[in-house]
């Protein structure tokens, strides 16, 4: 484990984006994913090495292009984030599909056009196999399988993909029923997925290495690849500990190099990194609006713009996000680290955002409780940067709750400029697939009431 | 209290709603609202009701169409919440702002032209105060004020918007100023609002009707409205208890009318209730795709396609909501009363979605953990529906999660008939605001994917 390697992005380019964009946006480091990327691709491998970027946890166009250029494969997990990369021109011979859904009616014929473009199917269920096999059978399609270890680790429960009480792969106790319905159907299984957990512990992940090893070398004599899936931690705070990814893809290799010794066989090893690529490379930008308090026994509030409409993740896993503030001149008052030239003293103090709701607070412990984070009094106008949130955030933040618009998202090139990669939804476009309950409806009216207040 | 009057759709609405709109859907009983609506404003009132509905817990254009044309007026929580309603054909004059927000550049000009038009603005900070003063003096605008009373209750922490942990409203230790500051610059305190909580205690609401009493006989002698926000709890499940909102409504009228003797006032009243209204109105439609399980020892579980990016309740605030299974035909299988015409035995099942994420279930625990629930094991293609579902789903629901679609809703007329009044969004809207990275884009190629793919 080493240390978090969380970045901070400078005050002069927090206010060139904003001039752009306005606030709240995301920022995106492009220098700070080349680099993840680069530290991926060189780990440690013992015979090849693919890496496929989880793409749910930043689906952006911009990220997509950007990571694949650099050499990464996806790994989609529906339809629609196939069809989504596609669009950004990734072709489907770079995906691998790992869902939940079991498509039916015309999504079916579209998953049997995308395997004969070269996407590959993770079957994740018995009856995902069973649907499949008969087209993969005649077409000569091989597939992956995701097995579910039975057991796992996660920074919650919620992300806790191994254990029981996940729904992911087909359960150890289900495979027998699998391998015999690909050997009737004669589908070959080249490929076994894997997915532990995210955020959790490297030996809960070497452990499930061997395991995998055991089942390769006992039940998928045919299969080139093991798919480890993703879930590497990251550090986002200062203090927080993260994977050692050298040490754990050195380990790793030395494990495949056994496995070969043992059975002559040379295993590809895949990984899925979402969080660890991007994570540390986004900003979230907000302007503090407010600042109150519930009195002398209470709790101060700082108010921002931007909050759990922008990032969820804090209501949803407990999550703690590095804050720095940035005045609206472009100083850096102060930092996570303690830098910065403010020189009023701290005090404890809770970033809220602008919905709604109580829980709408960027420091929440994992019981919902408050949890204030000691910092100098920003003043309104003041740039609060949430750091940490490039994975996870714009991807799954219910970004219409209070009629709030989509945040637009800017990509920081390693040259300093900065490029407008998502722009802000409109309010047109959030009532766009409106329809009056009532026929006979005044268009005139409502065209009237737009012209006026947009 | 009493015990919830949750109410079910019949199977037969269930076959037509997903042959309209497909699955996920969401589908709201009219005639249920109206239901709602008319027991609200039919309350019992001392000097005169008004019933704001809070929009956030469901803006769509046909739900405010329906509420207001019913004689509900707005409860507004953002400057695009009032652009919003306007454009579904609401009048500024029948909404109040309760934000967050503190407006600045265009949007302070915004704000000021809707109060001329007649929107009321409760005042939430010092700082909202101090920025609107001047205009509402010189145009003797009298504001509202939104009082924190420094005690409060709710459903989890997170809805608890009375206690010291909540920002929101000006707090009773600022009040002297805030009273201060409108007597400097003569704008008249018309209105005091209060917000108690989410789904709390109906003892701490009428404790903090009398505080306010209090307060309103010291401190606003020229306030002739009181305004206590909503936070009704409603029965999703049953056996789980809801507020008896005409015993409420009778305790509230006796205090007016005792506040009447003591000074001769003559308070209207205001509530502002959101799920109130819509929660039990509303059904999630899913469909069964897959079965599956982690073993004997493990969990079943029922995969439908439509979970956390629908309804994210259960992750945020261990949410139960009541279920029932549609066959493909159309009969009733079973619900959450035990009705239905299964005769298989019922098992402890878990109802998850369709995300790449553990937490992504229908029943989760406070604690994150799984809560299955005991019931017969649907078929695959059967319907799920999910209950309780009219409030704080399609608003606050992270709908592209993993880059699922935001779902459609669909409004059952009291005559049966069934109006889709939101379409189903396209996968061309889901990345229509994004743009490359790079310049140079190959638009040509990405065209033909849009072709091939769409």
């Amino acid at each position: 484990m080493i240390v978090s390697d969380s970045v901070a992005v400078s005050p002069e380019v927090v206010l060139r984006a904003v001039e752009i964009a306005g606030t709240p946006c995301y920022l995106y480091d492009e220098g700070e994913i080349a680099r993840k990327c680069d530290r991926m691709l060189s780990l440690p491998r013992a015979f090849g090495l693919g890496v496929r970027y989880a793409m749910k946890a930043n689906p952006s166009m911009a990220i997509l292009q950007l990571l694949t250029d650099r050499g990464l494969d996806l790994d989609v997990s529906s339809l629609n984030e196939a069809r989504r990369a596609r669009l950004a021109g990734v072709s489907y011979d770079r995906m691998m599909l790992t869902s939940q859904e079991v498509p039916y009616g015309s999504d079916r014929n579209d998953l049997e056009h995308m395997m004969l473009e070269g996407l590959k199917y993770n079957v994740c269920s018995l009856r995902q196999l069973r649907l499949v096999s008969p087209f993969c059978s005649r077409r000569k399609i091989p597939l992956s399988i995701r097995v579910h270890p039975g057991e796992g680790s996660g920074e919650s429960s919620a992300t806790d993909t191994g254990s029981d009480y996940s729904s992911f792969g087909v359960h150890m106790t289900d495979l027998d029923i699998a391998l015999e319905l690909a050997l009737e159907s004669d589908i070959a299984l080249d490929t076994v997925h894997v997915h532990v957990g995210s955020g959790g512990d490297p030996e809960v992940w070497l452990g499930t290495l061997e395991k995998m090893l055991s089942l390769l070398e006992d039940s998928f004599p045919c299969a080139h690849t093991l798919n480890m899936g993703g879930g590497f931690p990251v550090a986002r705070m200062p203090g927080e500990s993260m994977v050692d990814m050298e040490e754990l893809g050195s380990r790793t290799r030395d494990s495949l190099l056994d496995f070969h010794r043992r059975t002559g066989r040379r295993l590809r090893l895949e990984v899925e990194p979402g969080t660890f690529l991007v994570a540390g490379a986004g900003y979230l930008l907000t302007r503090v609006s407010d600042l109150k308090s519930t009195g002398p026994d209470g709790y101060r509030f700082v108010l921002v713009d931007g909050g759990m409409e922008c990032n969820v993740r804090p209501q949803l896993y407990g999550s703690r996000h590095p804050f720095s503030i940035v005045s609206s001149q472009g100083r850096l008052v102060w930092n996570e680290r303690g830098e910065g030239e403010s020189h009023s003293r701290t005090v404890p103090q809770v970033v809220a955002g602008r919905c709604c709701e109580t829980g709408d607070c960027h420091g929440l412990g994992r019981d919902g409780n408050l949890v204030p984070r000691v910092m100098p009094e920003p003043r309104v106008g003041d740039y609060l940067v949430v750091g940490g949130t490039g994975a996870y955030c714009s991807s799954m933040a219910p970004f219409n709750y209070n009629s709030f618009l989509q945040a637009p998202e800017l990509l920081l090139r390693p040259d300093g400029a900065i490029v407008l990669v998502r722009k802000r939804q409109s309010l047109l476009q959030l009532v766009g697939n409106e329809l009056p309950y009532r026929s006979g409806v005044p268009r005139q009216e409502l065209n009237e009431a737009a012209a006026m207040c947009l």
